[in-house]
């Protein structure tokens, strides 16, 4: 392993200068304590810990709520924290922004931070720093992002393509033939992920899978004023959505206009939100289960600190069934 | 949790007479076991263990040698072992043929010795237990299949999505544009997916896509001899194997038709053998890290065993640059 020496040879500046751009003290300049944490990373440098010192995880949020019971986060950290926590680990839960991730790169945020490895939750794929998840070196354990060919990087998730699979096969048996799919904007992996599954699904059903029955948008008030009633006018009887956020839009939508859910339409979600079992009618949905994920998404970043070069790790789905759905009361 | 009194009052015999169809007793016929055991099954009987006796796992095995260092389920066997074993499990080798899996289910096979649950090397598509884990209570892990929709099962293998990204991009960055692909026979899913994973990387490359680039057969004479000639003519001056038994015949076929390895034919394997290192020219290959594989299915079945319902668990693979590969000598 390189030393603090080794890092001063190569710039050719004393070990102390080292020692001090390494630890953030302030009489060293901005641009030297840049180089010197590009050369630690790039020289394989690990900080070695005082026995008195937790070591540091850090987990990275962006574009997702995560504290309240309620929110889609929430459990997820409850589980990755159960775990990572009793094994020793501090951990540090950082709000993620563009600004951040464009002023350094996540080695050396993480070699400044004396974090051992990072878990990302909410990575939409402009985000700067999911270029450096290709050849970075601190391990890194990505939530619904797919990054391949570094070992030092983990995708953590649910089944999605067995969640699709369910969702139309259950929808299929119920007797529908047109099934729409309303989805988030596709910029990020799972979104994408998500809606070719769905068509993947639809295919493996027989079912007719046109392109113009999947639609997409940021904004759900566009997906259910505008998409929403195209899907209709093409004849759909039952909508898988992206998730239960947006299948709620959905419900709220229907009943605004006078088309009775399961009766004049299914709606499905995706996630199994708390929110899920008190909509007016409840919703089906898949689920997936959160704090597992959290509980997984620690003992791959484990693995990965330790050395394993885990490249996947998903969980299975589950369909929850409620009131949202049911035979289409019409043949189409 | 069922009690041995539910199973009799089902079937309406005696407790002692389920306990020695549960026990294998000899003075329970046949027929009765069998019924005993699908009961247990079909209400969620499990056995306590006694104080004194290990918990039992079961490691199937077909299709695949392991007794030696250089069989290819050599160091998955160790892996796996290395963790169950001081965790506490009594680890069975169990050789799998279709009788076995025809004469009882998973299921009520794993009931009768008493597992908790069982890693399955080697099964192809057409093993009889494959249509059981659609369904099955006992956990299962599978290396290299893919079983969806059960929570019970993990898929347990190697990126190969990610190694045919390395092979083929490695390949196209030396300055093929030609590149073929011999396999094994596609009756086994780790086959068909390696295939489709090949053409995917072709396609993501912007490298010609044909599906004739890709041929297979059980008999590695048939795909040397008649494939690999095939290959050549098309145009083809990079071939990758899908697996490295089949590399080091296609080297040995090059050798004594005068096809020189690498000038005139690049030659890329995938598993990274022991074998891999002394062949002429040593084999460039793609490496799943065994041990590791072994390691992680246990922490997949114990996760199984523990309620954590793991759905899919791969590894990143590794390129191993030897001397099997470089530029094309002529332009095709």
């Amino acid at each position: 392993m390189a030393t603090l020496e080794d890092i001063g040879r190569a710039l050719g500046v004393s070990k102390s200068t080292v020692s001090k751009a390494l630890s953030g003290a302030g009489d060293v300049s901005e641009a030297m304590r840049k180089a010197v944490l590009e050369t630690a990373v790039e020289l394989g440098y690990s900080r070695l810990h005082r026995s008195d010192e937790a070591a540091r995880i850090a987990v990275f949020i962006t574009n997702m709520d995560f504290s309240r019971p309620e929110d889609f986060g929430y459990d997820i950290l409850v589980g990755f924290r159960k775990l990572a926590e009793p094994a020793g680990y501090h951990v540090s839960i950082i709000a993620l922004n563009h600004e951040m991730e464009n002023s350094s790169t996540y080695d050396e945020y993480m070699m400044r931070g004396n974090y051992e490895g990072g878990f990302f939750l909410g990575l939409s794929l402009d985000d700067p720093w999911l270029k450096d998840f290709a050849s970075c070196r601190t391990p890194a354990v990505l939530y619904d992002n797919r990054v391949s060919g570094n070992p030092a990087v983990t995708y953590v998730g649910a089944d999605n393509m067995e969640a699709m699979q369910l969702a139309v096969s259950y929808l299929k048996g119920l007797g529908h033939r047109k099934i729409g799919y309303l989805s988030s904007e596709l910029g990020a992996y799972v979104y994408q992920q998500r809606y070719l599954d769905f068509f993947r699904a639809l295919q493996e059903n027989g079912l007719p899978c046109d392109q113009s029955l999947g639609r997409s948008s940021l904004l759900p008030s566009v997906c259910v004023t505008e998409h929403l009633p195209v899907l209709l006018s093409q004849g759909c009887t039952a909508i898988v959505c992206s998730h239960d956020a947006l299948a709620i839009q959905v419900l709220a939508r229907c009943r605004e206009q006078g088309i009775r859910v399961p009766e004049d339409l299914s709606v499905l979600g995706f996630d199994d939100l708390p929110a899920c079992a008190s909509t007016v009618p409840p919703l089906t949905t898949i689920r997936q289960n959160r704090t597992e994920i959290g509980k997984s998404a620690y003992c791959a970043l484990s693995s990965q600190i330790h050395g394993v070069p885990l490249s996947t790790f998903l969980l299975h789905t589950e369909l929850i069934l409620r009131g949202s759905c049911t035979a289409p009361s019409k043949t189409t």
